[in-house]
């Protein structure tokens, strides 16, 4: 468990949480906090580390022998290939179940801001269960295997934006509404960074597409060229290179437009949008 | 998901969880509401779901070839014998993350009994979190794995009874203290059913090794005598069959003696425990 959690990574998902957060929890709200950043982001650093335990279980479960079949991830050789297909299995049941654990126990439930606070921890703790379900991480997967199966010219771009949807957008979505909702965000907020969550979860999947076709293996920290070596359906496949890069900036700039109500507060959210696709690994 | 929630079984873990509600949300309590099942055991029914859904996960992932590598499960092939161990890890991961969504989800909190009622299913969630984890199920399931790799006669009865405290016991804990969570039991009293569910939960496993040598595949719905034929350390070869059945009897009889104080509205449990050492599968 802390060898996958703690190999590195870029915690996006955990960022755009915070970040999230600080769009509604706004300087004014915290005056009497500013001293740490442990103070200030009290309400929601739980649920943002348990967004990074999700991941990391989705990673290391993706990697197994059974799926993807990768030794390199984070630059490190995968868990099963340290200590076996077994204890890496167990070690992400493990860091899934004890996220919500994790969310439950370390989040001081005076701190949530906004009406009825158990109740948004319990909103908060529910979408994360979803995030991973059938209609979350494990669908997505499960298309993603399927298509697989299938020659690269029968995959549309279609079931490509679901399986991205659902494998990569659905935990940065609840990453973005986990923040809203601690930060005290009303329901039609939560929504709107909801979408912008989701177009740049589609822009990230994108961009990996371009990654894994233009990085090296040093530079990306796993396997690049994979997705050619697999014959798989990408978005640099089925749009082309140039295509591909002008898919991933039309969705960053329709994310930004989610968020143009806000002013600086939402700052932190349009730099993670341009550093998806700016990112080199 | 379905395949293997809907193969049978016996439903100790849920029905636990209902009758130590009832034990709580006595009959007085809940006098308008005796018309039917659904009526009476609305707080409770979603959590004693999830639990079946968290066991159910547990056993897909135990029966993969990287782990006990077993192809019978409730009288029907195993999941990944039908749909492949890719599908069958991303179906326990999915049945994992879904019952945390799905307790939440389906709780209606008004209908919890006792004060803090979001804090009731927020505690109860955290602890189905917790059962799972490293010091729960997975953490059970590691430690089975590596006294599988000893030789049999190093394998005392301590590391027994810590497996099984973690692989089998914790999840009927924490059916017992969720029904009485949100049943409105004190913090006392919460304890008090959790020693008799660790009770019972040693009882069950002492029978399940009793079983496993003295039941034929026919009875049990899975592979019969496999404990011998892979040189498991067990109940029965540390205690002998007789050795074994005291034990069962023992830790039965200690279970009751946590329940005495209260009367009929225990029976429910009583007879779980009762069930747990006669049961012929």
């Amino acid at each position: 468990m802390y060898y996958s959690l703690l190999a590195g990574g870029k915690r996006i998902r955990p960022v755009a949480c915070l970040l999230s957060y600080d769009m509604f929890k706004t300087k004014q709200d915290r005056k009497q906090e500013e001293d740490s950043l442990e103070e200030r982001y009290k309400a929601v650093m739980p649920t943002a580390v348990s967004l990074e335990m999700i991941h990391t279980m989705s990673l290391i479960h993706d990697d197994l022998p059974s799926m993807d079949d990768d030794d390199l991830r984070r630059g490190k050789p995968t868990c099963h290939v340290v200590y076996g297909e077994d204890v890496a299995i167990l070690a992400g049941d493990s860091l899934l179940s004890s996220a919500f654990e994790y969310a439950i126990k370390y989040t001081p439930i005076p701190s949530i801001s906004g009406e009825n606070k158990a109740e948004r921890l319990l909103d908060v703790v529910g979408r994360l269960g979803a995030s991973v379900g059938n209609i979350g991480l494990a669908g997505g997967q499960v298309m993603d295997l399927e298509c697989e199966g299938k020659p690269s010219e029968e995959v549309t771009i279609e079931d490509l934006r679901w399986i991205h949807l659902h494998k990569t957008a659905a935990l940065l979505k609840v990453a973005c509404a986990s923040g809203a909702i601690l930060g005290g965000a009303s329901e039609s907020d939560v929504a709107k960074v909801e979408t912008f969550a989701e177009k740049i979860g589609l822009a990230f999947q994108v961009a990996d597409d371009i990654l894994d076709c233009t990085a090296s293996s040093e530079e990306l920290g796993k396997t690049a060229g994979k997705d050619e070596m697999v014959d798989k359906a990408t978005y640099v496949r089925l749009l082309g290179l140039e295509g591909a890069k002008a898919e991933a900036q039309r969705l960053t700039d329709e994310a930004k437009e989610c968020l143009s109500e806000w002013g600086e507060e939402a700052d932190g959210l349009r730099a993670i949008a341009d550093f998806i696709i700016s990112r080199s690994n």
